[in-house]
């Protein structure tokens, strides 16, 4: 066999922050194995070329202690390796490591030029305000729910929340594609309900449709979504793979996407493992092209902390070269008495998203709308 | 708005098995929050339909306690709330609840008219054994590494292997389509090189070159790695989605799939949360189509226990109506060494994935195969 061309990349690397357990020599041992196991997976010692030594394998950057038993290491990669795919990128900053206990994945870099690959949303925060026109104050939005309602019943109530006064109506995510509830016939019938309504309110109301399904499904459903006039769409990336998010973003349909965590949240379960809230729920969904990402915030029915909402809060919007700034939907058992809390914790920029609550304050749905809009206006 | 029609499901039900951890009285509680967090998502006390409160929700069919702070509770559905969709059955079984702690997805049943929508896999163990000619001892596997060298380095390698005795041979789950090595040009050359050992050979080794992918590339991936020939696909479906896995699997392409676990780890780090080895690494991918799975074994570089892997095995051969039993191949720094403990494990009915260490034995690859297939029938 003749000898082989030796690598040329670029020079360029992206980098990974991991958070390792342990003793400083073990925490130092395991970020060396990452270089290894994220790339050729193969005995060091086998390996003689120095292209593929220098080039490929994963290269410990820096490494701290944080405290007497965890410590951070950022790991640099090549670019090359990732090939330019979602897919591979997840492998390499994630794949075969997600199987070894105490390694986190707290953050990660792509170098500009990564970033033709990965576009990002095609709306983002600052889109979502122009399609709302909303130009300031937290966007508002509610779910259609709960599941055993028939499309015509949902269409009401997203008509009534739509008068109301809502920016964003979304689907509940457990809401696909049932006998009892069709797909097609709920979005027709949602959309033209909240279009109506925004006819009546001069509003500009958004409905999201939950487009989230079989890979050869989901491209039909935003494009149905779109041509019945629905204002975005919600995918859960857990239950489809980031990919399929991004494959809806680049394409030609122009809907801003809403990510929802539904199946992620094994990933953040351990403090000692995973992956970070941050990265998981705001920073994975923004680099596949989510304009605005759903996760549970403290106080609700979930248990994330107010640190760990912090995380994902900044991972939406901290600068990622082009890449647009997103809004978060802090959500799960939000309640329109904890509007001023969440406002004064997230801000303005953020989308209030509150769903059973709504039902709780008499049976005019439009008049808790337009309750929950007064209490933004005067937060 | 006029009366609405009540929901007329078949009353069949499928059942999701989950360990809760806190007191008795705590426990019984999450699993009645389970019955609404994964159905209506909506406050109980505000739906009054019965036919929604009957038919739609979960319902608690067993609990009992195992241990003073472990509970176990077996919560059914009905199949009507999963549309036939596997991104919506995996929803239900567990994807808000993967966002709290405390609750560990074990085990599902389905139904034997939910398997029209899922399958399984269309060769399975029986048909692997068909394909490799293997009729009786485990199957030899080994994988194309490391990453960096070229499409006609990796077909060398493959050659060696094949004419050495391999049964499989993949590629490492890391090879995408990279720059330095093209897919087409990789998947072309790897499967006329193990053809070409197989006539001289009289065997019948399988080459599986890596599929996982975007998701508008997978499918096109998978039909050119059968149009020139190759044996099978690697998937790694935390990477791709599962139904992406399906859809391989459901399609006009004839060849058996093999998962690899990149990037699930996360679901199993913690015996509290996430979801059961067994349905993690085996059962979900079985039920996506898979024919075998990989999963990192104990001895190696990874750190499942004993009970862990058994459990794996398990989920891979019981039953399940008509769906096919599938072969794991426990892996993840396996030696030639350890292959009589592993066939004392593991049995007969399994791969024997062994990577690194066949390059341990000296430079003649093709010869150090001879001696994995002797250890093994030596065992």
């Amino acid at each position: 066999m003749q000898k082989p061309d030796p690598l040329i990349f670029s020079g360029e690397r992206f980098r990974a922050v991991y958070h390792l357990s342990g003793s400083p020599d073990e925490a130092r041992a395991r970020a060396h194995d990452i270089c290894l196991e994220q790339t050729v997976e193969f005995p060091e010692d086998l390996i003689g070329r120095a292209d593929i030594r220098d080039q490929v394998f994963g290269r410990i950057e820096e490494f701290r202690t944080l405290a007497p038993n965890r410590h951070e290491a950022v790991i640099s990669y090549a670019p090359e390796i990732s090939g330019g795919e979602l897919t591979q990128l997840l492998n390499v900053l994630f794949g075969n490591i997600s199987l070894q206990p105490g390694i986190r994945l707290v953050d990660f870099e792509l170098p500009e030029s990564m970033l033709q690959d990965f576009p990002g949303p095609r709306f983002g925060a600052q889109g979502l305000r122009e399609l709302t026109g909303i130009a300031r104050r937290p966007l508002l939005c509610t779910a259609l729910k709960p599941m055993g309602l028939s499309p015509s019943e949902l269409a009401d109530m997203a008509y009534s929340f739509a008068l109301g006064g809502m920016d964003m109506i979304k689907d509940d995510h457990g809401l696909a594609d049932q006998s009892f509830c069709p797909f097609d016939e709920r979005v027709r019938l949602c959309a033209q309900a909240v279009n109506r309504a925004n006819e009546k309110t001069g509003g500009k109301c958004l409905y999201f449709p939950n487009v989230t399904a079989s890979a050869d499904a989901i491209m039909d459903r935003a494009a149905l979504a779109e041509s019945v006039g629905a204002g975005g769409v919600v995918i859960s990336p857990g239950l489809t793979g980031l990919d399929a998010m991004k494959r809806i973003a680049d394409a030609a349909i122009s809907l801003p996407i809403l990510s929802h965590p539904a199946f992620q949240g094994a990933f953040t379960v351990s403090s000692q493992a995973g992956i970070a809230h941050g990265v998981m729920y705001a920073k994975f969904s923004r680099l596949a092209g989510a304009d605005a990402c759903i996760f549970p915030s403290f106080g609700g029915r979930f248990s994330f902390s107010e640190n760990e909402c912090r995380d994902v809060a900044r991972a939406a919007r901290k600068p990622m070269h082009g890449i647009k700034a997103i809004l978060t939907a802090p959500a799960g058992g939000m309640t329109l008495k904890r509007v001023p809390e969440l406002i004064e914790f997230y801000g303005h920029d953020v989308i209030l998203l509150v769903g059973g609550d709504l039902h709780r304050h008499g049976s005019d749905l439009a008049e808790n709308c337009r309750r929950f809009v007064r209490l933004v206006d005067k937060a």
